[in-house]
């Protein structure tokens, strides 16, 4: 219960700090993440001692090679944390901008700003930048923040986080606007604190974000993990189809973005599958396939059912042959996570067909899924990804990070008139003011 | 577990139903809307057959007036409904709206465009007119719904359905678009279908919407009741702020967007509250007041601790002495349920202080509350007020009703060579297309 009484303690505070951010202007937010960028490279040293500490544990532990390079932080990783600090501070100040502007009636006019969200609790893995990338998300936006990483990152989580609060207080931020949380037991305290909570951020797996979608009260925007597709037309380039595909699977297997099922029109398989095989066999990825795939696939071994619904997260890719465009769209919202699915095709009546048909938070043509980021969508980095349907859908920047309210300044009207028919409303658009 | 299996089926038909409808253009939905508007008035006399037994039956159960005559439907509201079909359909197609567009780099264009959320579960009262103008609005926005109305209207509801679906048949819209529920049963059933059901708008208490959300992973958009605050400023002019007052009070006091606690401050309580107790008294309303205002408020009886939480939905009014704009925004953010709260003020600088102080889906300067409304707002009628701070917030109409996807063009770009740093991201703005 100590965790509880804590977290709780920790929330209390983030809600009322998040109510003094909101009204912080722009200006003093953009100066205390310039003020971040400077305090990562003055406490560059520690940061880096606390890091090898955690590495070496991890070593102890003999974590496995691709975790310990998520997991360690070197000059280059800091300088684009830091990099990443000053083009935050470009963009725009996502708060405050009125996205709607209506007369209701002479003298009376509705007006929707945006504003923030509130405080944020994350949840994030062992890499040890998605703690500045996140914490720096949400103070452009104006929100507080309950942070929780990798156990494995937790020393230089520690270094990173004393760092930037430092940096943010000194440039007027109010205490509390951001915490760190430490154990197990402090993420399920967050759970029931929804007085003070606005909103969940667990990244992780589907299995992590359905149990904290089962167990609390407060909204939980999904991180999921991807079963992501690619489509092969009968009218793609097949040269193209190929470099795409291999830049889907393989240029980051273990990420939520990069394909796993490979779906191919019978029309053009004989070309395309046996391309496919060498490029992938030099990158030594697994194919699984269905029995009209194989005889085109030399090595690929027969897929079974299970693999149209794996999430390999490997060097692995499964290869189903279909007949036609609604096969492969059927396929995709069947077993997709309606993540981020894409086409190769020359056709662009066929193209448009697909993108409107899967149920997907991103839908590309003609490149790779491996583009569904919050930095490469140009949002600014991103706090997740969300396969929801609302509020926030796909990459999570800045304005996933921001709600609106509705402001109505009148001069005295009353709705007895308009309700007795005496009185008409005009709801006449106006050009929004200090908008983008 | 009939009602389950049934809702199931239901469910898994409207899911269906919404994967095409999602495709089916502006014009369709708009031609349903046109057919539905003549159904209405076609089968006008099966409807008021219906709605004169419902009437019978709830007298017969003795149904206190005002919810007899919100249960009751005449020429005179049918006409409302028929006048609201046809304002609907003239208003723009709030999906394919391309809401932003970037160019990532060269021939690497993204596009957001809104889409409808998909099965949208809506539970509402016993007024007759709802589900006309819910499964409307969920029809213009390309979404499939499930309807459950009140009880007491279960006749009524029918003949309106039958005469609605009807309508959209003929006009071509998918069968299954749109289901009656008829028991509490069906409702449970509801909270567990998360694979074809995308959103649960609850129209009632505050119990109700927490219970819901208690028990589904299903998102819930609270249609939440509301304590809602008028603050007279030292500053108001005192006939507006009373005139105001009275309207926000009395309008219609059963509803979420009337006010339940009166604030004012010391400097004005001696001119203002002589005028608001001569006012109110005149309409019946009783007050309940603070020590500092009792003695300006004959006839007025003592407050307690709990009349500052108290929702009313009746004429009575709790009414409290501030000693400043800070107190003010204090009591309204710690007893409000952030739904509408508004200040009468000639201070302009007080006014601005008040809106962005206090954390209300809808703060209003120098007008009633009762202007929160998703068809005063100009919304094109609403489905619900949600006073949650995540996707739709405030009075929920068309736009509510729709999220949005990205969709990505290339010409066979990968990551690869960006992740390499030998190509960079332009990132440069595009004017959305067929935007609004």
């Amino acid at each position: 219960m100590a965790a509880m009484d804590n977290v709780a303690t920790l929330a209390r505070a983030a809600h009322a700090a998040a109510g003094k951010l909101s009204g912080t202007p722009g200006p003093v937010r953009d100066e205390a993440l310039r003020a971040m960028a400077l305090a990562l490279r003055e406490d560059a040293a520690a940061i880096f001692a606390a890091n090898a500490e955690d590495v070496a544990a991890a070593r102890a532990e003999s974590l496995a090679a691709p975790l310990l390079s998520r997991l360690s932080l070197d000059e280059k990783k800091l300088d684009g944390l830091i990099e990443g600090l000053l083009a935050l501070l470009a963009l725009p100040d996502p708060v405050g901008r009125e996205t709607l502007r209506t007369e209701l009636a002479p003298g009376l006019v509705l007006s929707r700003k945006t504003c923030p969200i509130g405080t944020i609790g994350v949840v994030f893995e062992s890499r040890p930048d998605a703690l500045v990338q996140i914490s720096s998300l949400c103070l452009k936006s104006g929100n507080a923040c309950l942070l929780k990483g990798g156990r494995e990152a937790l020393r230089t989580n520690r270094a990173l986080f004393a760092s930037l609060s430092r940096a943010a207080a000194s440039a007027g931020i109010p205490d509390g606007w951001a915490a760190l949380l430490e154990s197990r037991e402090d993420v399920s305290a967050m759970l029931s604190l929804d007085r003070d909570i606005d909103l969940l951020i667990p990244r992780g797996s589907n299995e992590f974000v359905r149990r904290m979608q089962e167990s609390t009260r407060i909204p939980v925007m999904g991180h999921s993990s991807g079963i992501c597709h690619l489509y092969v037309d009968a009218s793609a380039d097949v040269a193209m189809a190929v470099r795409i595909a291999v830049d889907a699977k393989t240029q980051a297997p273990a990420t939520c973005n990069s394909i796993e099922t490979l779906l191919v029109h019978r029309g053009i398989a004989a070309n395309f599958l046996p391309a496919l095989a060498r490029a992938m066999s030099e990158k030594g990825v697994e194919l699984r396939a269905d029995a009209a795939a194989l005889p085109f696939l030399p090595g690929a071994a027969p897929a079974t059912e299970a693999d149209w619904d794996a999430e390999y997260l490997a060097p692995v890719l499964a290869v189903k042959t279909v007949s036609s465009l609604d096969e492969a769209v059927a396929h995709v919202n069947a077993h997709g996570s309606h993540h981020t699915d894409a086409i190769v095709a020359r056709d662009e009546a066929v193209a448009s067909r697909f993108l409107s048909g899967v149920d997907s938070a991103d839908a590309f043509w003609n490149c790779s899924t491996r583009f569904a980021d919050g930095f490469r969508f140009g949002l600014g980095a991103e706090v997740g990804i969300s396969t929801g349907k609302l509020h926030a859908r796909g990459p999570v920047g800045l304005e996933g990070l921001t709600t609106y309210r509705w402001l109505l300044r009148g001069t005295g009207q009353t709705v007895a008139p308009f309700a007795e028919g005496t009185m008409r409303f005009t709801h006449r658009p106006l050009p929004p003011q200090g908008a983008e």
